[in-house]
Protein backbone atom coordinates (compact mmCIF):
# COMPACT_ATOMS: atom_id res chain seq x y z
CA UNK A 1 0.00 0.00 0.00
CA UNK A 2 1.42 3.41 -0.50
CA UNK A 3 -0.67 6.75 -0.46
CA UNK A 4 -4.23 6.63 0.04
CA UNK A 5 -4.76 3.64 -2.53
CA UNK A 6 -3.69 0.04 -3.09
CA UNK A 7 -1.05 -0.78 -5.91
CA UNK A 8 -3.39 -1.09 -9.53
CA UNK A 9 -3.44 -4.01 -10.56
CA UNK A 10 -0.70 -4.49 -13.40
CA UNK A 11 -1.34 -6.12 -16.77
CA UNK A 12 1.36 -7.22 -18.97
CA UNK A 13 -1.62 -8.30 -21.86
CA UNK A 14 -4.51 -7.15 -24.58
CA UNK A 15 -6.44 -9.15 -23.28
CA UNK A 16 -6.16 -8.74 -19.16
CA UNK A 17 -6.65 -4.83 -19.97
CA UNK A 18 -9.30 -5.73 -22.35
CA UNK A 19 -10.97 -8.14 -20.06
CA UNK A 20 -10.90 -5.32 -17.29
CA UNK A 21 -12.25 -2.46 -19.12
CA UNK A 22 -15.16 -4.79 -20.19
CA UNK A 23 -15.93 -5.05 -16.52
CA UNK A 24 -16.09 -1.56 -16.40
CA UNK A 25 -17.89 -0.83 -19.35
CA UNK A 26 -20.62 -3.45 -17.76
CA UNK A 27 -21.53 -1.29 -15.02
CA UNK A 28 -21.17 1.70 -16.85
CA UNK A 29 -18.12 3.39 -16.28
CA UNK A 30 -15.98 5.56 -18.32
CA UNK A 31 -12.77 4.53 -19.16
CA UNK A 32 -9.35 7.14 -19.60
CA UNK A 33 -6.11 5.95 -21.34
CA UNK A 34 -2.57 7.89 -20.07
CA UNK A 35 -0.27 6.38 -22.78
CA UNK A 36 3.43 6.98 -20.97
CA UNK A 37 7.06 5.67 -21.21
CA UNK A 38 7.06 5.05 -17.83
CA UNK A 39 10.11 6.71 -15.36
CA UNK A 40 7.10 8.87 -13.88
CA UNK A 41 7.40 11.65 -12.78
CA UNK A 42 4.14 14.21 -11.53
CA UNK A 43 3.66 15.53 -15.23
CA UNK A 44 2.41 11.73 -15.53
CA UNK A 45 0.79 12.23 -12.62
CA UNK A 46 -1.25 15.45 -13.58
CA UNK A 47 -2.19 13.25 -16.57
CA UNK A 48 -3.53 10.89 -14.28
CA UNK A 49 -5.20 13.10 -12.36
CA UNK A 50 -6.76 15.27 -15.32
CA UNK A 51 -7.88 11.67 -16.53
CA UNK A 52 -9.31 10.91 -13.55
CA UNK A 53 -12.07 14.07 -13.67
CA UNK A 54 -12.87 13.29 -17.02
CA UNK A 55 -13.57 9.15 -16.67
CA UNK A 56 -14.58 6.89 -14.05
CA UNK A 57 -11.24 4.67 -14.34
CA UNK A 58 -8.02 5.88 -15.77
CA UNK A 59 -5.33 3.16 -17.20
CA UNK A 60 -1.84 3.88 -17.41
CA UNK A 61 0.28 2.44 -20.17
CA UNK A 62 3.92 2.06 -19.87
CA UNK A 63 5.84 1.01 -23.02
CA UNK A 64 9.16 2.24 -24.61
CA UNK A 65 8.36 1.83 -27.57
CA UNK A 66 11.33 1.08 -29.79
CA UNK A 67 9.57 1.99 -33.28
CA UNK A 68 9.85 5.83 -31.91
CA UNK A 69 13.55 5.25 -31.14
CA UNK A 70 16.47 5.91 -33.99
CA UNK A 71 19.42 3.65 -33.95
CA UNK A 72 21.13 6.38 -32.16
CA UNK A 73 19.11 7.12 -29.75
CA UNK A 74 18.35 6.45 -26.07
CA UNK A 75 15.94 2.89 -25.99
CA UNK A 76 18.43 0.93 -24.69
CA UNK A 77 19.72 3.81 -21.65
CA UNK A 78 15.58 4.90 -21.45
CA UNK A 79 14.99 5.15 -17.89
CA UNK A 80 12.94 1.93 -16.52
CA UNK A 81 11.22 2.34 -13.04
CA UNK A 82 8.38 -0.02 -12.69
CA UNK A 83 8.30 -0.58 -9.05
CA UNK A 84 8.63 3.30 -8.38
CA UNK A 85 6.39 3.91 -11.24
CA UNK A 86 3.45 1.81 -9.41
CA UNK A 87 3.60 3.42 -6.44
CA UNK A 88 3.43 6.51 -7.58
CA UNK A 89 0.25 5.28 -9.96
CA UNK A 90 -1.02 4.40 -6.56
CA UNK A 91 -0.31 7.74 -5.18
CA UNK A 92 -3.15 9.33 -7.68
CA UNK A 93 -5.58 6.23 -7.81
CA UNK A 94 -4.71 5.18 -11.09
CA UNK A 95 -7.14 1.77 -12.06
CA UNK A 96 -4.53 -0.20 -14.05
CA UNK A 97 -1.56 0.14 -15.38
CA UNK A 98 -0.59 -1.73 -18.17
CA UNK A 99 2.72 -2.94 -19.05
CA UNK A 100 2.72 -4.96 -21.92
CA UNK A 101 6.48 -6.62 -23.58
CA UNK A 102 7.57 -5.56 -27.05
CA UNK A 103 6.73 -8.95 -28.39
CA UNK A 104 2.94 -8.62 -27.00
CA UNK A 105 3.10 -5.35 -28.92
CA UNK A 106 4.99 -6.32 -31.95
CA UNK A 107 4.44 -10.05 -32.44
CA UNK A 108 6.56 -11.92 -35.18
CA UNK A 109 5.07 -10.71 -38.54
CA UNK A 110 4.17 -7.16 -37.65
CA UNK A 111 3.97 -4.90 -40.69
CA UNK A 112 1.86 -1.60 -39.97
CA UNK A 113 2.79 1.78 -40.13
CA UNK A 114 0.85 4.51 -39.88
CA UNK A 115 2.43 8.08 -40.81
CA UNK A 116 1.02 11.34 -40.43
CA UNK A 117 2.01 14.14 -43.46
CA UNK A 118 2.14 17.17 -42.76
CA UNK A 119 2.05 18.21 -38.61
CA UNK A 120 4.56 15.36 -38.00
CA UNK A 121 7.47 17.11 -40.54
CA UNK A 122 10.08 19.69 -39.61
CA UNK A 123 10.97 19.89 -35.81
CA UNK A 124 11.18 16.97 -34.01
CA UNK A 125 10.26 14.81 -37.31
CA UNK A 126 13.35 16.47 -38.83
CA UNK A 127 16.17 15.69 -36.15
CA UNK A 128 14.18 12.20 -35.33
CA UNK A 129 13.10 10.29 -38.70
CA UNK A 130 10.65 7.71 -38.51
CA UNK A 131 9.68 9.14 -34.58
CA UNK A 132 6.37 10.12 -35.34
CA UNK A 133 5.06 7.22 -37.47
CA UNK A 134 6.42 4.85 -34.32
CA UNK A 135 4.42 7.15 -32.30
CA UNK A 136 1.32 6.88 -34.78
CA UNK A 137 0.99 3.67 -34.44
CA UNK A 138 1.87 2.85 -30.93
CA UNK A 139 -0.42 4.77 -29.72
CA UNK A 140 -3.31 4.03 -32.31
CA UNK A 141 -2.53 0.09 -30.97
CA UNK A 142 -2.75 1.18 -27.36
CA UNK A 143 -6.31 2.85 -28.11
CA UNK A 144 -7.44 -0.02 -30.11
CA UNK A 145 -6.75 -2.48 -27.26
CA UNK A 146 -7.99 -0.48 -24.52
CA UNK A 147 -10.99 1.36 -26.43
CA UNK A 148 -10.73 4.40 -24.37
CA UNK A 149 -13.39 7.59 -24.06
CA UNK A 150 -10.49 9.98 -23.42
CA UNK A 151 -6.83 9.94 -24.01
CA UNK A 152 -4.38 11.91 -22.10
CA UNK A 153 -1.38 13.77 -23.55
CA UNK A 154 1.48 16.29 -22.37
CA UNK A 155 1.59 19.61 -23.93
CA UNK A 156 5.24 18.84 -23.16
CA UNK A 157 5.23 17.03 -26.40
CA UNK A 158 3.99 19.55 -28.31
CA UNK A 159 4.45 18.10 -31.92
CA UNK A 160 3.65 14.71 -30.24
CA UNK A 161 -0.14 16.16 -29.14
CA UNK A 162 -0.60 17.78 -32.60
CA UNK A 163 0.15 14.56 -34.46
CA UNK A 164 -2.62 12.34 -32.21
CA UNK A 165 -4.98 14.90 -33.00
CA UNK A 166 -4.64 14.50 -36.56
CA UNK A 167 -4.11 10.67 -36.62
CA UNK A 168 -7.59 10.45 -34.01
CA UNK A 169 -9.51 12.78 -36.54
CA UNK A 170 -8.23 11.48 -40.05
CA UNK A 171 -8.75 8.14 -39.09
CA UNK A 172 -12.55 8.67 -37.50
CA UNK A 173 -11.13 6.65 -33.70
CA UNK A 174 -13.55 7.33 -31.36
CA UNK A 175 -11.84 9.25 -28.45
CA UNK A 176 -11.19 12.05 -27.33
CA UNK A 177 -7.74 13.54 -26.81
CA UNK A 178 -6.99 15.71 -23.68
CA UNK A 179 -3.88 18.12 -24.05
CA UNK A 180 -2.63 18.64 -20.29
CA UNK A 181 -0.06 21.85 -19.56
CA UNK A 182 3.48 21.20 -18.91
CA UNK A 183 4.04 20.39 -15.31
CA UNK A 184 7.39 22.43 -14.89
CA UNK A 185 10.06 22.52 -11.45
CA UNK A 186 10.05 25.59 -9.77
CA UNK A 187 13.16 27.38 -11.82
CA UNK A 188 10.79 26.40 -14.54
CA UNK A 189 12.54 23.61 -16.55
CA UNK A 190 9.55 21.19 -17.72
CA UNK A 191 9.42 17.72 -16.34
CA UNK A 192 10.78 15.23 -18.44
CA UNK A 193 12.26 11.30 -17.59
CA UNK A 194 15.33 12.47 -19.79
CA UNK A 195 15.82 15.16 -17.15
CA UNK A 196 17.67 12.42 -14.89
CA UNK A 197 20.89 12.32 -17.13
CA UNK A 198 21.31 15.51 -16.51
CA UNK A 199 24.73 16.44 -14.26
CA UNK A 200 24.39 18.69 -11.59
CA UNK A 201 26.07 21.41 -13.83
CA UNK A 202 23.89 20.67 -17.03
CA UNK A 203 20.42 20.47 -13.94
CA UNK A 204 21.57 24.43 -13.31
CA UNK A 205 22.35 25.70 -16.74
CA UNK A 206 18.35 23.42 -18.12
CA UNK A 207 15.97 26.45 -16.71
CA UNK A 208 17.78 28.60 -19.55
CA UNK A 209 15.72 26.91 -21.94
CA UNK A 210 12.14 28.37 -20.90
CA UNK A 211 13.42 31.40 -19.78
CA UNK A 212 14.79 32.29 -23.30
CA UNK A 213 11.07 30.79 -24.54
CA UNK A 214 9.11 33.35 -22.16
CA UNK A 215 11.42 36.08 -23.06
CA UNK A 216 10.95 35.44 -26.89
CA UNK A 217 6.91 34.96 -26.27
CA UNK A 218 7.02 38.48 -24.74
CA UNK A 219 8.89 40.20 -26.81
CA UNK A 220 7.13 38.94 -29.41
CA UNK A 221 4.06 40.22 -28.01
CA UNK A 222 5.44 43.56 -27.11
CA UNK A 223 5.69 43.87 -30.85
CA UNK A 224 9.51 42.44 -31.66
CA UNK A 225 9.98 40.62 -34.72
CA UNK A 226 9.61 37.28 -34.27
CA UNK A 227 12.96 36.94 -36.17
CA UNK A 228 14.66 39.01 -33.86
CA UNK A 229 12.79 37.27 -30.96
CA UNK A 230 14.10 34.27 -32.15
CA UNK A 231 17.32 35.01 -32.71
CA UNK A 232 17.81 36.60 -29.19
CA UNK A 233 16.50 33.19 -28.02
CA UNK A 234 18.98 31.41 -29.38
CA UNK A 235 21.34 33.62 -27.96
CA UNK A 236 20.41 32.93 -25.19
CA UNK A 237 20.37 29.41 -24.93
CA UNK A 238 23.87 28.45 -26.40
CA UNK A 239 24.97 31.43 -24.18
CA UNK A 240 23.56 29.69 -21.56
CA UNK A 241 25.76 26.61 -21.99
CA UNK A 242 24.15 24.76 -24.37
CA UNK A 243 25.64 22.47 -27.08
CA UNK A 244 23.23 22.87 -30.09
CA UNK A 245 19.86 23.76 -31.12
CA UNK A 246 18.03 21.22 -33.03
CA UNK A 247 15.39 23.98 -33.92
CA UNK A 248 13.83 26.88 -32.44
CA UNK A 249 10.39 28.05 -34.57
CA UNK A 250 7.24 30.23 -34.24
CA UNK A 251 4.26 27.84 -35.75
CA UNK A 252 0.59 27.99 -35.32
CA UNK A 253 -0.65 26.57 -32.42
CA UNK A 254 -3.11 24.10 -34.66
CA UNK A 255 -1.91 22.66 -37.10
CA UNK A 256 2.05 23.88 -36.77
CA UNK A 257 2.53 25.52 -40.05
CA UNK A 258 5.39 27.92 -39.76
CA UNK A 259 4.97 31.96 -38.95
CA UNK A 260 6.59 34.63 -39.53
CA UNK A 261 4.22 37.37 -37.53
CA UNK A 262 2.10 36.30 -34.71
CA UNK A 263 -0.86 36.69 -36.61
CA UNK A 264 -3.07 33.55 -35.09
CA UNK A 265 -2.51 31.51 -31.66
CA UNK A 266 1.01 30.64 -31.91
CA UNK A 267 3.38 28.52 -30.15
CA UNK A 268 7.27 28.24 -29.79
CA UNK A 269 8.67 24.83 -30.09
CA UNK A 270 12.60 23.85 -29.02
CA UNK A 271 15.01 21.17 -28.99
CA UNK A 272 18.81 21.56 -27.80
CA UNK A 273 21.42 19.72 -26.46
CA UNK A 274 22.68 19.89 -22.98
CA UNK A 275 25.72 17.65 -23.09
CA UNK A 276 24.37 14.47 -24.58
CA UNK A 277 20.81 15.36 -23.46
CA UNK A 278 18.29 16.33 -25.75
CA UNK A 279 15.84 18.67 -23.77
CA UNK A 280 12.89 20.13 -25.76
CA UNK A 281 10.07 22.79 -24.79
CA UNK A 282 7.15 24.60 -26.23
CA UNK A 283 5.60 27.95 -24.94
CA UNK A 284 2.23 29.60 -26.09
CA UNK A 285 2.40 33.17 -27.97
CA UNK B 1 -40.26 -1.79 -51.95
CA UNK B 2 -38.31 -4.58 -53.20
CA UNK B 3 -38.14 -8.05 -52.81
CA UNK B 4 -39.50 -9.45 -49.12
CA UNK B 5 -37.72 -6.18 -47.39
CA UNK B 6 -37.96 -2.09 -47.87
CA UNK B 7 -35.26 0.03 -49.03
CA UNK B 8 -32.81 0.04 -46.25
CA UNK B 9 -32.23 3.75 -44.93
CA UNK B 10 -28.97 5.67 -46.36
CA UNK B 11 -26.25 7.11 -44.37
CA UNK B 12 -24.21 10.17 -45.64
CA UNK B 13 -22.37 11.14 -42.40
CA UNK B 14 -20.20 9.19 -40.17
CA UNK B 15 -22.48 10.96 -37.32
CA UNK B 16 -25.40 9.01 -38.62
CA UNK B 17 -23.93 5.78 -39.28
CA UNK B 18 -22.64 6.04 -35.62
CA UNK B 19 -26.17 6.80 -34.44
CA UNK B 20 -28.01 3.84 -35.96
CA UNK B 21 -25.15 1.94 -34.50
CA UNK B 22 -25.31 3.05 -30.93
CA UNK B 23 -29.58 2.39 -31.07
CA UNK B 24 -28.70 -1.39 -32.03
CA UNK B 25 -26.28 -1.93 -29.39
CA UNK B 26 -28.41 -0.40 -26.55
CA UNK B 27 -30.70 -3.51 -27.77
CA UNK B 28 -27.78 -5.82 -27.50
CA UNK B 29 -27.56 -6.51 -31.38
CA UNK B 30 -24.21 -6.82 -33.05
CA UNK B 31 -23.29 -5.58 -36.22
CA UNK B 32 -21.49 -6.23 -39.40
CA UNK B 33 -19.67 -4.07 -41.94
CA UNK B 34 -19.51 -5.22 -45.58
CA UNK B 35 -17.23 -2.07 -47.32
CA UNK B 36 -18.17 -1.95 -50.93
CA UNK B 37 -17.46 0.27 -53.53
CA UNK B 38 -21.00 -0.24 -55.35
CA UNK B 39 -21.64 -1.74 -58.52
CA UNK B 40 -23.27 -4.66 -56.46
CA UNK B 41 -23.30 -8.27 -57.63
CA UNK B 42 -24.10 -11.51 -56.24
CA UNK B 43 -20.98 -11.71 -54.74
CA UNK B 44 -21.37 -8.60 -52.56
CA UNK B 45 -24.46 -9.93 -51.75
CA UNK B 46 -23.58 -12.91 -50.73
CA UNK B 47 -21.01 -11.12 -48.60
CA UNK B 48 -24.32 -8.93 -46.69
CA UNK B 49 -25.85 -12.24 -46.82
CA UNK B 50 -22.92 -14.24 -44.99
CA UNK B 51 -22.57 -10.79 -42.51
CA UNK B 52 -25.91 -11.26 -41.47
CA UNK B 53 -25.75 -14.98 -40.15
CA UNK B 54 -22.71 -13.62 -38.23
CA UNK B 55 -24.55 -10.69 -36.98
CA UNK B 56 -27.79 -9.27 -36.27
CA UNK B 57 -27.61 -6.28 -38.48
CA UNK B 58 -25.36 -5.67 -41.54
CA UNK B 59 -23.99 -2.18 -42.58
CA UNK B 60 -23.25 -1.69 -46.11
CA UNK B 61 -20.87 0.77 -47.52
CA UNK B 62 -20.39 2.27 -50.94
CA UNK B 63 -17.83 4.36 -51.46
CA UNK B 64 -15.24 4.92 -54.53
CA UNK B 65 -12.11 5.32 -52.76
CA UNK B 66 -10.13 7.74 -54.88
CA UNK B 67 -6.80 6.72 -52.55
CA UNK B 68 -6.76 3.23 -53.91
CA UNK B 69 -7.04 4.24 -57.44
CA UNK B 70 -3.64 4.66 -59.36
CA UNK B 71 -3.17 8.07 -61.63
CA UNK B 72 -3.71 5.94 -64.75
CA UNK B 73 -6.72 3.73 -63.00
CA UNK B 74 -10.55 4.13 -63.70
CA UNK B 75 -12.07 6.22 -60.45
CA UNK B 76 -13.87 8.35 -62.65
CA UNK B 77 -15.22 5.34 -65.20
CA UNK B 78 -15.81 3.22 -62.16
CA UNK B 79 -19.47 2.08 -62.48
CA UNK B 80 -21.86 4.01 -60.08
CA UNK B 81 -25.46 2.60 -59.68
CA UNK B 82 -26.43 3.75 -56.33
CA UNK B 83 -30.41 3.25 -57.14
CA UNK B 84 -29.98 -0.69 -58.49
CA UNK B 85 -27.63 -1.19 -55.47
CA UNK B 86 -30.16 -0.30 -52.98
CA UNK B 87 -32.68 -2.22 -54.75
CA UNK B 88 -30.01 -5.39 -54.44
CA UNK B 89 -29.33 -4.54 -50.94
CA UNK B 90 -33.09 -4.38 -49.64
CA UNK B 91 -33.47 -7.75 -51.52
CA UNK B 92 -31.26 -9.11 -49.13
CA UNK B 93 -32.41 -7.36 -45.98
CA UNK B 94 -29.49 -5.30 -45.77
CA UNK B 95 -30.06 -3.05 -42.25
CA UNK B 96 -28.36 0.31 -43.45
CA UNK B 97 -26.90 1.30 -46.64
CA UNK B 98 -23.62 4.07 -45.80
CA UNK B 99 -22.91 6.52 -49.11
CA UNK B 100 -20.75 9.07 -47.31
CA UNK B 101 -19.05 11.81 -49.74
CA UNK B 102 -15.22 12.21 -50.50
CA UNK B 103 -15.17 15.26 -48.45
CA UNK B 104 -16.66 13.24 -45.74
CA UNK B 105 -13.80 10.84 -46.06
CA UNK B 106 -11.20 13.37 -46.19
CA UNK B 107 -12.02 16.47 -45.03
CA UNK B 108 -9.44 19.35 -45.94
CA UNK B 109 -6.27 18.57 -44.04
CA UNK B 110 -6.72 15.14 -44.18
CA UNK B 111 -2.80 13.77 -43.82
CA UNK B 112 -3.06 10.14 -42.60
CA UNK B 113 -1.80 6.98 -44.26
CA UNK B 114 -1.58 3.20 -43.20
CA UNK B 115 1.33 0.91 -44.78
CA UNK B 116 1.42 -3.05 -44.35
CA UNK B 117 4.62 -4.23 -45.51
CA UNK B 118 5.35 -7.82 -46.57
CA UNK B 119 2.06 -8.83 -47.72
CA UNK B 120 1.07 -5.60 -49.41
CA UNK B 121 4.15 -6.08 -52.02
CA UNK B 122 4.48 -7.92 -55.22
CA UNK B 123 1.22 -8.82 -57.35
CA UNK B 124 -1.84 -6.02 -57.25
CA UNK B 125 1.13 -4.46 -55.13
CA UNK B 126 3.39 -4.01 -57.75
CA UNK B 127 1.25 -3.29 -60.70
CA UNK B 128 -0.98 -0.37 -58.26
CA UNK B 129 1.69 1.24 -55.70
CA UNK B 130 0.28 2.86 -53.40
CA UNK B 131 -3.67 0.99 -53.58
CA UNK B 132 -3.12 -1.26 -50.95
CA UNK B 133 -2.35 1.58 -48.66
CA UNK B 134 -5.23 3.83 -49.63
CA UNK B 135 -7.59 0.04 -48.91
CA UNK B 136 -5.83 -0.12 -45.66
CA UNK B 137 -6.23 3.52 -44.91
CA UNK B 138 -9.89 3.54 -46.07
CA UNK B 139 -10.93 0.02 -44.33
CA UNK B 140 -9.65 1.28 -40.70
CA UNK B 141 -11.60 4.39 -41.13
CA UNK B 142 -14.73 2.65 -42.14
CA UNK B 143 -13.95 0.18 -39.11
CA UNK B 144 -13.62 3.02 -36.96
CA UNK B 145 -17.09 4.87 -37.64
CA UNK B 146 -19.27 1.28 -37.62
CA UNK B 147 -16.97 -0.02 -34.71
CA UNK B 148 -18.37 -3.71 -36.29
CA UNK B 149 -18.25 -6.71 -34.53
CA UNK B 150 -17.39 -8.56 -37.92
CA UNK B 151 -16.47 -7.11 -41.33
CA UNK B 152 -17.15 -9.75 -44.57
CA UNK B 153 -14.54 -8.83 -47.26
CA UNK B 154 -14.66 -11.21 -50.73
CA UNK B 155 -11.97 -13.87 -51.58
CA UNK B 156 -11.94 -12.66 -54.91
CA UNK B 157 -9.59 -9.74 -53.54
CA UNK B 158 -7.28 -12.06 -52.16
CA UNK B 159 -4.72 -9.88 -51.28
CA UNK B 160 -6.44 -7.50 -50.39
CA UNK B 161 -8.02 -9.84 -47.32
CA UNK B 162 -4.53 -11.01 -46.46
CA UNK B 163 -3.21 -6.84 -45.69
CA UNK B 164 -6.49 -6.30 -43.83
CA UNK B 165 -6.13 -9.66 -41.90
CA UNK B 166 -2.64 -8.40 -41.27
CA UNK B 167 -3.83 -4.56 -40.35
CA UNK B 168 -6.74 -5.51 -38.53
CA UNK B 169 -4.07 -8.07 -36.08
CA UNK B 170 -1.06 -5.50 -36.32
CA UNK B 171 -3.20 -2.55 -35.20
CA UNK B 172 -5.32 -4.84 -32.70
CA UNK B 173 -8.26 -3.60 -33.84
CA UNK B 174 -11.37 -5.24 -32.07
CA UNK B 175 -13.15 -6.77 -34.71
CA UNK B 176 -12.94 -10.37 -37.26
CA UNK B 177 -12.73 -10.22 -40.45
CA UNK B 178 -14.69 -12.93 -42.28
CA UNK B 179 -13.48 -13.85 -45.93
CA UNK B 180 -16.23 -14.95 -48.72
CA UNK B 181 -15.31 -17.32 -51.27
CA UNK B 182 -15.79 -15.91 -54.88
CA UNK B 183 -19.15 -16.08 -56.39
CA UNK B 184 -19.05 -17.05 -60.02
CA UNK B 185 -20.90 -17.16 -63.20
CA UNK B 186 -21.65 -20.30 -64.85
CA UNK B 187 -19.40 -20.47 -67.32
CA UNK B 188 -16.35 -19.66 -63.84
CA UNK B 189 -15.71 -15.94 -64.80
CA UNK B 190 -15.37 -14.73 -60.99
CA UNK B 191 -18.32 -11.76 -60.52
CA UNK B 192 -16.61 -8.17 -60.65
CA UNK B 193 -17.66 -4.53 -61.16
CA UNK B 194 -15.21 -4.55 -63.85
CA UNK B 195 -16.79 -7.40 -66.04
CA UNK B 196 -19.37 -4.36 -67.19
CA UNK B 197 -16.53 -3.10 -69.05
CA UNK B 198 -16.19 -6.40 -71.04
CA UNK B 199 -17.29 -6.27 -74.88
CA UNK B 200 -19.33 -9.38 -76.04
CA UNK B 201 -16.29 -10.45 -77.37
CA UNK B 202 -14.26 -9.81 -74.20
CA UNK B 203 -16.75 -11.81 -72.15
CA UNK B 204 -16.54 -14.69 -74.39
CA UNK B 205 -12.62 -14.91 -73.10
CA UNK B 206 -12.87 -13.96 -69.90
CA UNK B 207 -13.75 -17.36 -68.38
CA UNK B 208 -10.39 -18.71 -69.82
CA UNK B 209 -8.64 -16.74 -66.81
CA UNK B 210 -10.39 -19.72 -64.55
CA UNK B 211 -10.13 -22.30 -66.40
CA UNK B 212 -5.98 -21.83 -66.59
CA UNK B 213 -6.08 -21.69 -62.79
CA UNK B 214 -8.22 -24.34 -62.40
CA UNK B 215 -6.04 -26.68 -64.66
CA UNK B 216 -2.69 -25.10 -63.18
CA UNK B 217 -4.25 -26.33 -59.75
CA UNK B 218 -5.04 -29.79 -60.99
CA UNK B 219 -1.85 -30.18 -62.70
CA UNK B 220 0.23 -29.11 -59.39
CA UNK B 221 -2.05 -31.39 -57.18
CA UNK B 222 -1.35 -34.32 -60.01
CA UNK B 223 2.91 -33.97 -59.39
CA UNK B 224 3.75 -31.27 -62.62
CA UNK B 225 6.35 -28.82 -61.13
CA UNK B 226 5.14 -25.51 -60.36
CA UNK B 227 6.81 -23.58 -62.68
CA UNK B 228 5.73 -25.89 -65.36
CA UNK B 229 2.04 -25.73 -64.41
CA UNK B 230 2.60 -21.82 -64.31
CA UNK B 231 3.89 -21.68 -67.55
CA UNK B 232 1.06 -23.70 -69.45
CA UNK B 233 -1.37 -21.38 -67.61
CA UNK B 234 0.21 -18.07 -68.83
CA UNK B 235 0.39 -19.88 -72.46
CA UNK B 236 -3.58 -20.73 -71.86
CA UNK B 237 -4.32 -16.77 -71.02
CA UNK B 238 -2.40 -15.36 -73.51
CA UNK B 239 -3.54 -17.63 -76.15
CA UNK B 240 -7.25 -17.53 -75.29
CA UNK B 241 -7.10 -13.82 -76.74
CA UNK B 242 -5.60 -12.00 -73.21
CA UNK B 243 -3.21 -9.17 -74.39
CA UNK B 244 -0.74 -9.34 -71.31
CA UNK B 245 -0.70 -10.83 -67.58
CA UNK B 246 0.39 -8.69 -64.41
CA UNK B 247 1.27 -11.59 -62.88
CA UNK B 248 0.55 -15.21 -62.08
CA UNK B 249 2.22 -16.27 -59.35
CA UNK B 250 1.71 -19.16 -56.31
CA UNK B 251 1.81 -17.97 -53.17
CA UNK B 252 1.57 -18.96 -49.43
CA UNK B 253 -2.52 -19.11 -48.91
CA UNK B 254 -1.49 -17.30 -45.22
CA UNK B 255 0.59 -14.57 -45.54
CA UNK B 256 1.80 -14.75 -49.29
CA UNK B 257 4.83 -16.08 -49.01
CA UNK B 258 6.47 -16.79 -52.67
CA UNK B 259 6.33 -20.71 -53.30
CA UNK B 260 8.24 -23.07 -55.57
CA UNK B 261 6.41 -25.97 -54.58
CA UNK B 262 3.06 -26.89 -52.95
CA UNK B 263 4.55 -27.89 -49.31
CA UNK B 264 1.70 -26.17 -47.59
CA UNK B 265 -2.06 -24.34 -48.15
CA UNK B 266 -1.23 -22.62 -51.54
CA UNK B 267 -2.83 -20.01 -54.02
CA UNK B 268 -2.59 -19.22 -57.70
CA UNK B 269 -2.99 -15.52 -58.19
CA UNK B 270 -3.54 -13.68 -61.51
CA UNK B 271 -3.68 -10.40 -62.96
CA UNK B 272 -3.93 -10.21 -66.53
CA UNK B 273 -5.44 -7.70 -69.11
CA UNK B 274 -8.00 -8.41 -71.12
CA UNK B 275 -8.86 -5.15 -73.97
CA UNK B 276 -8.70 -2.47 -71.81
CA UNK B 277 -10.48 -3.95 -68.76
CA UNK B 278 -7.82 -6.06 -65.94
CA UNK B 279 -9.30 -8.87 -64.10
CA UNK B 280 -7.99 -10.78 -61.66
CA UNK B 281 -8.75 -14.03 -60.03
CA UNK B 282 -7.48 -16.80 -57.68
CA UNK B 283 -7.49 -20.09 -56.47
CA UNK B 284 -6.80 -22.59 -53.43
CA UNK B 285 -4.14 -25.37 -54.25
Amino acid sequence: MTGSHALPPVARRVSEVRARVAEWRKTGLSVALVPTMGALHDGHLTLVRTALKAADRAVVSIFVNPTQFGPNEDFAAYPRTEDADLAKLASVGASLLFAPTVAEMYPQGFSTAITVAGVSEGLCGATRPGHFSGVATVVTKLLQQVQPDVAAFGEKDYQQLQVLRRLVRDLDMPVAILGVPTVREADGLALSSRNAYLSAEERAVAPALQRALADAAAAMTGGMPVAAALDAARAAILGAGFAAIDYLELRAADGLAPLTEVDRPARILVAARLGRTRLIDNLAV
